[in-house]
């Protein structure tokens, strides 16, 4: 017996501002959904804690979203995806999406010589997450990641335009020709931003993986499998919940929405 | 009575690699001083945690500095010296020396027009510290502050001398321009190695106020007050400890500190 119904919202939650590329992607695949958005502002990043705390506050950041009934979780961040889904999962009934997953799922897809590259924030490139994934589809395909730190200073400052961000971006993706790969996974949910710098780099020939994109097919094809998808033609609710405001917030957060971000409440978690 | 003696060494601590800035002053102006150095690298860093969880940290660092025997210890790290100064002062008779005070007192005594800029992480430049202290010394002089997010990650890349990091000084600063200061504090122990960078962005007549070198004088000062320099000819010990080994760490840390590290040892804190 399915106990959900359309109209529950799906929840969304990342460490911080990030996770809002991923809601993008959900926005324009699926207009209608209402929408439960949670970044852990507070305590950002989540890259740089142990495990064992990841864990914790992701349980408590579902918990977060769970008293908004929501239908689906998605979770929004790379380290808490890489680190926490599976104690997630054993907390709910609710359905329960990760980013690394879809992308590396696409990148086998995606890749012809069998050779992906992967970049990402210090954090996840360390924790070879991606590589994991990967060679659980396709043990064949080699993985190589590359971190890129500058990368998240240089969005969150809102220069994705400037010469700072080519010259870093030519930098990083310089040491990676050697490995010749034909796929690149943006395994950092900020980067997105900065894909048209990243295609300015790597020309026509590389195929860029969207986590955020492939996060957002997986969602609809799981809502779509439950017939969980809304199809309802009222203007969707959409809520943005923070455990703390830091400075320009909205202002970023708008500029990795795509959108105006009309409703944004600072919790307690 | 003098319960220390000059052969017990310093201790210092920061929440990572940054520290090492303020050790390589401390071995320049007290080359004959034994060393006891820890970097809190599984929990770098301090600036995005609570104060609560900033002084919780301080207090664990320096108990373990103070089984080394230390005589005196040096808090080199902005966020823990901003917020749990009194608190570190409160659990031990040994003196504790911040890298706040030495640099905003030092910034005071160097403008002449009063008008002094702080550049930091943006964690440091929203505490507000360094006004803070600056206004503790001289209430009339304007303090304003740019947050540089950018400089620590291209600073552990080891781009001091490439044009991505004269383009990022030319872009942070540039927008200081307009508040017309003549002194500048680099408020943040890895900037010192952007020195020659920002130098050239700001010309010749900006004083720049190194936080390292202050702190590294106002140790000599207090040894020297105490009767604790440490005259012996023997060669001096330095000990390196953190409480994680992230990648690179040694690489890093021997640019840092413009010297190799000998024994760099992994503890449980």
């Amino acid at each position: 017996m399915n106990t959900f119904n359309r109209l529950q919202p799906i929840g969304i939650f990342d460490s911080g501002i990030g996770g809002l590329t991923v809601v993008k992607e959900i926005i324009r695949l699926l207009p209608n959904e209402n929408l439960v958005y949670f970044g852990d502002t507070a305590r950002v990043p989540y890259g740089t804690k142990s495990d064992s705390t990841i864990k914790e506050y992701s349980i408590q950041n579902t918990k977060f979203l769970l008293t908004h009934n929501v239908k689906l979780i998605v979770v929004a961040c790379n380290s808490a995806s890489s680190v926490a889904l599976n104690e997630i999962k054993s907390r709910t009934n609710v359905p329960v999406v990760g980013v690394i997953i879809p992308g590396a799922m696409a990148s086998v897809t995606a890749s012809r010589n069998k050779r992906v590259a992967i970049i990402g924030t210090n954090a996840t490139i360390a924790s070879k997450s991606y590589d994991r994934e990967i060679h659980n589809i396709d043990q064949h395909i080699e993985a190589h990641g590359k971190a890129c730190p500058l990368f998240v200073p240089i969005v969150e400052e809102g220069w994705m335009d400037h010469e700072i961000a080519y010259l870093t971006a030519k930098e990083y993706l310089h040491s990676l020709e050697k490995f010749s790969y034909d796929t690149l996974i943006l395994g950092c949910t900020h980067y997105p931003l900065l894909k048209n710098v990243i295609r300015k780099v790597v020309g026509e020939n590389i195929t860029l993986i969207d986590s955020g994109i492939e996060t957002a097919k997986q969602v609809k094809n799981i809502l779509s499998d439950m017939n969980l998808l809304n199809s309802s033609e009222h203007k969707p609710n959409r809520k943005y919940f923070v455990s703390d405001l830091p400075h320009k917030f909205k202002e970023i957060g708008e500029m990795f929405l795509g959108e105006k971000i009309e409703s944004l409440i600072k919790v307690e978690i």
